[in-house]
């Protein structure tokens, strides 16, 4: 009886909820001692992500948790998540409205700060200093490590990897100005330059293009319009790390998101560009972690709060 | 004769010889009670810089000192001070000469490094979390502190704000690559940039321009094309600390070095510039501690080492 009473203290201290609520999906499960113990994913409701929230949370009620943890994609402080893009929200403070229902910690953060410090505790990250994750999607977002703690700036703003500027004349971004990182290797943009060749008469294997996902997998088949698209789109990822490099001077960097999947065909000729432009060697690397990684960086966050976090003894 | 032993300890405990090496000029001076008592220029013998730093300490060894800090153009780590531009040095393990000569401690820093340090404990940086700095020379520089201590990164590569890359297509830049911010707006440039631009037949009151002083000039006499180029150097700049922004997410960016000194005809278009690119606003200010900021930067690192820093009563 004893130990089961122990048992059970370990589970109340450490069972977290995870959320991750992306443009398309969202990944949730429950975390306990440092690991994703159940894993789903829910198509996003658009018009009502508070809805699936509570189902999620109803859900766990009669489990001991001890937290939850939700990322969301966009500018978030204090638990406000202010107009995260591709979803029509504004300025909702989900910290409140959550706390409206349960009693235990809630920490909303930004998606790609949660992925980040899931990789840098439990993923490619461990055992290094100074981390530096970049999600590559529709948007291109991102997330600082520091000594073990989230570095999120003055106000939450750091890590806009997406808004670094390549070219003062370069293609028009979704923010307004004109060649930020995100307007060349945003999704969408990978698709459009990948059409713009094709209305100009360069021939390929496949016509049909509607996603990322199809170049990389026309590519694997030697399609050389797909093979010519990636590689470009790595040498601008590999400009914007450079800058990044100069400015933070990282241990590792960490390419999450959905277009990390095409790897060596993105990111060969993104080492290449940063070995050209970067004395010392700075490791570039896929996430381990995927769709996890935010809900192993909410876990940690729960737990170590926002004081420097220690790191766990085993993974 | 106790109050006199007691003064004595203060002064043992806190004076410091702070040197800060430039290529043109050596600045040094002696550093108590958070204040330069002291301060001195010396003409950089660039053959032999190692007899001027023996110089100055021998003129400071009957002073009860407690350390020496030593700031350097270029990459320093552990003491090495590994190649600065501009001047004929390499690889030199300044820590441990010095340390053949004298007991005290001793720390060699890059020198915008510590100028930054200098300006978040008791310049303009004062009070703010997350502070950059960049200096504006022949090489722009830079430095960040981060709740008070210095961030060099992973091996102390960081802030070297000078090769953001601003166009993948834009002028060569000393480091090799192409269009870094410092082939922009380092003084060469402006000065090439202005010359170019008075071959092209562009009138100028100011003909006879050798420096980014002379143009300063001729722009606050009111020459147009000197306006104009300043105000280019401006917009770029502050298309560079906009990167720095979406990156770092300061509280305040502060702006060192003699190109500085020529103020809003440079600042006010960078700061146009960033308000143009970036939402929240960013303080964007001129250092108030000038060639004292690497003094007292050295000071501090001296007296709280590389553990959390903790900033002093007053100033």
């Amino acid at each position: 009886m004893i130990e089961k009473d122990i048992e059970r203290e370990v589970i109340i201290e450490k069972t977290t909820i995870g959320i991750d609520v992306g443009g398309h999906y969202i990944k949730y499960g429950l975390v306990s001692n440092h690991k994703v113990i159940e894993f789903h994913r829910l198509k996003t409701k658009r018009e009502d992500i508070l809805s699936s929230l509570i189902y999620i949370i109803e859900k766990y009620k009669k489990e001991l948790i001890s937290g939850i943890s939700i990322g969301f994609p966009g500018f978030v402080r204090n638990g406000v998540v202010t107009s995260p893009p591709n979803l029509p929200i504004k300025n909702i403070n989900l910290k409140e409205e959550i706390g409206k229902i349960v009693r235990f910690p809630i920490v909303v953060e930004n998606d790609a700060n949660l992925y980040a410090l899931g990789e840098a505790f439990y993923g490619v990250g461990r055992h290094h200093r100074v981390v530096v994750l970049l999600t590559l999607g529709t948007g291109v977002g991102g997330g600082i490590v520091i000594d073990g703690k989230l570095f999120t700036g003055s106000i939450g703003f750091a890590s806009e990897f997406g808004h670094i500027v390549m070219n003062t004349e370069g293609p028009v971004c979704g923010c307004g100005m004109r060649g930020c990182l995100e307007s060349y290797i945003g999704a969408d943009r990978i698709i459009e330059r990948y059409k713009g060749l094709l209305k100009k008469g360069i021939s390929t294997s496949e016509k049909n293009v509607e996603s990322v996902k199809d170049i990389v997998n026309a590519a694997r088949n030697g399609d050389r319009l797909s093979i010519y698209v990636l590689n470009e789109t790595g040498i601008m990822l590999g400009v914007g790390i450079s800058t990044i490099i100069n400015i933070l001077d990282p241990d590792i960097v960490i390419i999450g998101g959905g277009i990390a999947k095409a790897r060596n065909l993105i990111l060969k000729a993104t080492k290449e560009e940063v070995n050209r432009r970067i004395i010392r060697k700075v490791p570039i690397v896929v996430s381990t972690l995927g769709d996890k990684a935010g809900l192993l960086g909410g876990h940690i966050l729960l737990k170590n709060g926002t004081k420097p976090l220690t790191f766990p003894n085993s993974p």
